[in-house]
């Protein structure tokens, strides 16, 4: 070893921060959602494609919103030929390389209908839930410009959660960046970086509320922390006509029961107008931004993808229309979705904690493009794994029973561990979940504790009386823990020895099947 | 968008050498792949944990072989804080690194026996077969220094063979760094680097045969490309000594038939000695370095390993020793282990390739020791899955039929999209895997060659003569491509219309699901 172990220069054992180890319960539950995002998107017509965890930092291009640091959220290293490469902050990015190496070969069949899931990375400041590698789940459609392919993103997405078990407790909601464009034309906001920094205000409405927004539409906002933000710089006007736009040009002090028309975007709750009629409320924007060249474009494709959703029967209450959704990702080129977890939890202060966002997408005409001085329009849908699963977790509608551990056979006598290895052998060879104690042997109660913190249904034990009879005990640890429970007394409990039996050495595999028929025990 | 498309600027789309893409074929076999392994280390014991792709530098160590390139075969960059971090070179380390953060606290049961698969990382120079970024697939016994976990590794690794369909075409090789500990105090080596390159040596075995390494052990040896590697500069009578060693102390001139006692490693064939006696071979060697205070407790060590395998049913037709195997990574410190095919194939230039090592392992007591400054013993198995699937690829061993497409419901009416967006939806509903498809829809020739190229068991069609009458058509293509190379004109076919079927639109799903269950069509 070229690293010799040092008492004095003893290494510590740390990750980076904003990574995690994960544990079995986290592993099964990532495994099933997985498991049953793919049958979706499979279901969907989608076929999986994999690309490797970098790629030429050129390739991937810079899009992520906030590059205000220095490295611009993505971490790159140079290659030995001096190229920068980057780990993928995303999987759309890797895929637009992907169709832009095969584009027009025979390689790729025209649209070109794709899923893939893994982990991206990104260098963020880590917090509470927010790490720098998490796993996303991505559906796209490379090759088509029809609404029906956007419209069937926002309803794979449903189904996703459906198939999540979050059956009413999610709305997709819908926008257009060209909507957005219609209202920057609308007030003439003529200059990028301004237009940007309105952009990214109205993005934040779901976490900061109008009050925030409308500081950061005019003069700026100070947060929590006192760090003052620069604001867009509107007029009082024209933050106006942006609050008008957000609510769908519906009053708010209207309740659901008198008019059924719900704003869009709930101001005073700070909600997605569920149940809204998407069409009566795509019919009010007209006023607003319709006499726009980019607002009518944005209207009349989201007026299709409303369209074909409710035709294939996903009406407001999973689908909706709600123009706060930006999507910070800067290659969306029209229409952008967002799924929105309307179930709430408590914070360590009891504060009500809403999750936001736990996927989205939208379109990127341009992102293929740069590959290929061409236009290729596509559109794509990304779950957040990782973040629904930590809201899945925190909401207790992930199952985290501990599975059971292997049947454990214990050493009795040490010179017979061939004699217990053999056993452990016959056990796998039926299928039975088994292993050796290989810890040291010395203390049968350390072997006891370990299979019971192993969550071992049961161990099997043969001391020399027992070989000398060609028997096997077998400990059900399930029972033995209840019967514990209901003893008081140690005495009690070693004149009675509940939940252990004798079994025959060539018998042993239908004894401990017995046992765990009783417990309904399986390995899945 | 910040790049936008620059005509004169046009991207290349390409990824860095080393790196691959991945399509459904090769995604569909490591996922089987990956469910068998992990079928088996489930089975025995073994739970599951995840770490992420990237570790602190100095955590990760650094126990590659040949570590004379630049950036030492890993991938590196430094955080904000001007940490080091790398990518993870395998699945070891970073398990030390977990097991040294938990060590003696109640969130680690010991033995801590745990398994993981993943993506690792390596900055080497790419070539055929020879990937930067390849997946594996680990098992680890931390905290017993029982030969009977060493042997354990080596039934697993013949078990998980067996269930990748393998059997009889691998063999596990098992070996001991104190053996060859022996072999450098016999010949009285004191030099750490002369003795590195006597390692390295051996471990070119099976690559280069006996020739190249008595080279390497010697003078030195040119290589294919004109290169010359020096050698470790032994003496005649010491490399004659390691022939001896390495072929397990018996003459090469016998064949099996005139004694069952093959030698270890057949220095002619350059296979190891399947069906030699182990205990046998091991007895031959203690004439050899049985005097040697670290011959003597590899030797104990590796007779208990073969013992405890025998016991379980293992024989040396599955479990052989074969002291030649040492494993690159510097980190082993006993017994050592390798899992070779016995699969030949042929390359492009019609000779005949053997795979070599598909996985491999040891025990690796310092690993986890530089965190705690105590030692926490460990062993372990890792399948290199990439590798593994490269070979049975190749061989023929894989499934790789195209799986079949969805079912492609066509555009014939533009204005009618969302009639066949419910058409979809509702073959979705009844679980048939179905599309629209996205497509300029002008030509229905480019639609049926669409579903063709994906795929698909069948197309549905609706013009409006099929609409006035309530009715669909659907397209049977696997029928159709039958009927196609039956039929000889293009007259006939126009006239016949094989596989074409109507339906009434209720009961699209019942006339598909009769197609699907025609061809025997699942999706998985």
């Amino acid at each position: 070893m070229s690293d010799k172990p040092k008492k004095q220069q003893k290494l510590k054992a740390r990750l980076p921060r904003g990574l995690e180890d994960r544990g079995p319960a986290a592993i099964a539950a990532t495994r099933e959602m997985v498991e049953k995002i793919r049958a979706v998107y499979e279901r969907y017509g989608f076929e999986p494609v994999e690309t490797p965890a970098f790629e030429y930092t050129d390739a991937l291009g810079k899009f992520l919103p906030d590059q205000d640091r220095p490295n611009e959220g993505v971490f790159s290293f140079q290659d030995d030929d001096e190229q920068w490469i980057s780990l993928r902050y995303d999987l759309t990015a890797p895929l637009a390389r992907y169709v832009g190496e095969r584009y027009g070969t025979d390689g790729l069949v025209l649209p070109y209908r794709s899923y893939r899931s893994g982990y991206v990375f990104r260098n963020e400041k880590p917090g509470p839930g927010r790490f720098r590698q998490f796993m996303q789940f991505d559906a796209d459609t490379v090759g088509s410009a029809s609404p029906a392919a956007d419209a069937e993103m926002c309803m794979m997405a449903a189904d996703t959660m459906e198939a999540l078990g979050l059956k009413g407790h999610f709305i997709v909601k819908v926008s257009n960046r060209k909507v957005l464009d219609g209202v920057r034309e609308s007030l003439n906001v003529t200059d990028d970086v301004q237009w940007l920094t309105v952009m990214r205000a109205i993005d934040k409405l779901d976490r900061l509320g109008w009050e925030g927004v409308e500081q950061l539409l005019g003069v700026g906002r100070k947060d929590e922390s006192g760090d003052f933000a620069k604001g867009a710089g509107l007029s009082n006007d024209a933050i106006n006509m942006i609050k008008v736009f957000l609510e769908g040009g519906l009053p708010v002090d209207v309740s659901l029961a008198e008019n059924p028309h719900r704003p869009m975007h709930d101001m005073k709750t700070n909600h997605p107008g569920t149940f809204v009629d998407n069409l009566y409320g795509l019919s009010q924007w007209h006023g607003l931004i319709g006499q726009t060249k980019s607002g009518a474009e944005g209207l009349k494709d989201l007026t299709e993808i409303v369209s074909f959703c409710e035709a294939a029967g996903y009406g407001s209450n999973r689908i909706t229309v709600d123009v706060s959704v930006v999507r910070g990702l800067e290659y969306y080129t029209g229409p952008v979705f967002e799924v929105e977890l309307l179930l709430e939890t408590k914070d360590e202060k009891g504060r009500p904690v809403r999750f936001g966002s736990v996927g989205g997408g939208g379109r990127y005409d341009g992102l293929v493009s740069r590959f290929r001085g061409e236009p290729v329009p596509a559109t794509g849908f990304s779950i957040g794994v990782s973040r629904l699963q930590a809201a899945l977790t925190l909401l207790g509608k992930l199952d985290t029973r501990p599975a059971f551990g292997p049947v454990v056979v214990t050493v009795f006598d040490r010179d017979r561990v061939a004699d217990y290895q053999k056993m452990v052998a016959t056990l796998r060879n039926h299928g039975i979940r088994a292993e050796l104690y290989l810890g040291n042997p010395k203390n049968m109660g350390n072997q006891l504790k370990y299979a019971d913190r192993r969550n071992a249904p049961c161990v099997i034990i043969q001391g020399s009386d027992e070989k000398a009879r060609g028997e096997v005990q077998i400990k059900d640890l399930i029972e033995g823990a209840k019967a514990a429970a209901a003893i008081a007394s140690n005495q009690e409990w070693r004149e009675s020895r509940p939940a252990q039996v004798s079994a025959k050495e060539d018998e042993l595999v239908a004894a401990v099947r017995e046992v765990l028929a009783r417990h309904d025990v399986s390995w899945g």
